[in-house]
């Protein structure tokens, strides 16, 4: 398998825990802070990764930016789910799947950002309809502050699996400008797969076809848009208030009044 | 004055149009598409704005980056409101205002978006403590797809202006990690500011002190987080649901019951 770079402490910190890739070495900086690292030294040492020290100028020429903050490590690619893999993490969860699908993202670092805002909401996995390969890991992996090394990631060739996970329960729900009812009107402490398009084109027409219900995110009218990673956060962050408003229903048996 | 680049056919058409700022003169390559440029060409003829056409290596050499698309304006800054500005518009308001203060924001490409979010989410004014020159113009209005030019903005030197905010009756509500009450809970419909913190530092002992009310944003628990410009989405997102909700109901004095 070919190998990949990944920048960074808090990227590397974070793949290393992950234990999602397989670690060939690990560079660090003399000049980087010794506290700073240590955490990276540690993990490396405990999985028998072999750490190398190097002049920052050796770093620098192998990095892409100078963000690296004196660490870069040589890995496998993280790996992506498979359309089994995704079937069965969905039967595995405890509490109702809700999964974020993207379609026509070209750019790395808004997905980064995407992949962040995801962990933080709740998400179980990303879908992605792309060749991943397109996108410049280091790139999606600094904004993504670890989250992608710790998201399930899936890359979607065809709708087929999209109908697989229909089938098992999971409502897709497309995202579009002019849509009768509101992010706020649908029930999304259910099963859920929420579709985003790409600002220029939106949603595909393949998936169209098969969304079981449009919603509007509401915005104010034009000029003024959304960009897909802020779309994509509030899409996420109203399933999760959903879903907390739900979850004190379901416990406590009563409803908080100004949760909504 | 001192003038200023402004690049890109949608940052330069949203600044003509929202006519806050003085031309010198408009660069258009003679390799950009006629059709896409004729909207700031017409503009610049009805505002006697001059254009000149060059070769786009003279555009590039003139540029931040290669994504001008073919058209540079050189102009004076965006305006921004000081306080006697800012109090009469939240004066003006025919709507409770909604503000958002920022603190701590050091890159300007999340500043730009969160810009673009702001204003898609109805906020009134974006307020910044923070010298606005330490970051490039040109890299906030690129992303922020022409919000930076018709949002108005506030540069805050002391938390004076706020407390004279407060006295009109907004509430500022700041938003930090830990707070018994979540963003959820409160009443955004109200007139409020939004204060939100740099993602290091969160926000300052001084905007601390005199705050209303803490709340925070609902998030998975680490090592899993938002950055602040998906915070900000996240937080005007609901002050925008609350602000929906509130309207159906003064208006129709009626409840949907599936908006909460």
């Amino acid at each position: 398998m070919g190998m990949e770079h990944l920048e960074g402490r808090q990227s590397v910190t974070a793949a290393l825990q992950a234990r999602k890739r397989k670690f060939q070495l690990i560079l660090i900086s003399h000049s980087a802070h010794a506290e700073k690292v240590q955490e990276v030294i540690d993990l490396a040492a405990q999985q028998g990764v072999p750490v190398k020290t190097v002049d920052r100028s050796e770093l620098d020429a192998l990095a892409h930016g100078t963000t690296h903050g004196g660490v870069l490590a040589i890995c496998t690619p993280k790996p992506r789910l498979d359309t089994d893999q995704l079937l069965e993490l969905v039967d595995s969860l405890s509490e109702p799947p809700l999964l974020l699908l993207l379609e026509g993202i070209d750019d790395a670092r808004n997905l980064g950002f995407v992949l962040r805002t995801a962990e933080a909401t709740g998400a179980h996995a990303v879908l992605i309809k792309k060749h991943l390969w397109d996108l410049d890991a280091v790139e999606v992996a600094r904004p993504a502050s670890g989250a992608y090394e710790r998201l399930p990631l899936a890359q979607i060739e065809s709708v087929d699996v999209l109908q697989k996970l229909q089938s098992q329960g999971l409502r897709l729900l497309g995202c579009i400008a002019g849509a009768r009812r509101t992010l706020y009107q649908a029930r999304l402490a259910a099963p859920v797969i929420l579709a985003i398009g790409g600002e220029k084109r939106g949603l595909s027409g393949a998936v169209r076809s098969i969304c079981d219900e449009f919603i509007t995110i509401p915005s104010r009218p034009e000029p003024s848009s959304l960009s897909l990673s802020h779309a994509a956060a509030i899409a996420l962050s109203e399933a999760m208030r959903q879903r907390f408003s739900s979850k004190i229903f379901n416990n406590d048996k009563q409803v908080d009044d100004e949760m909504g």
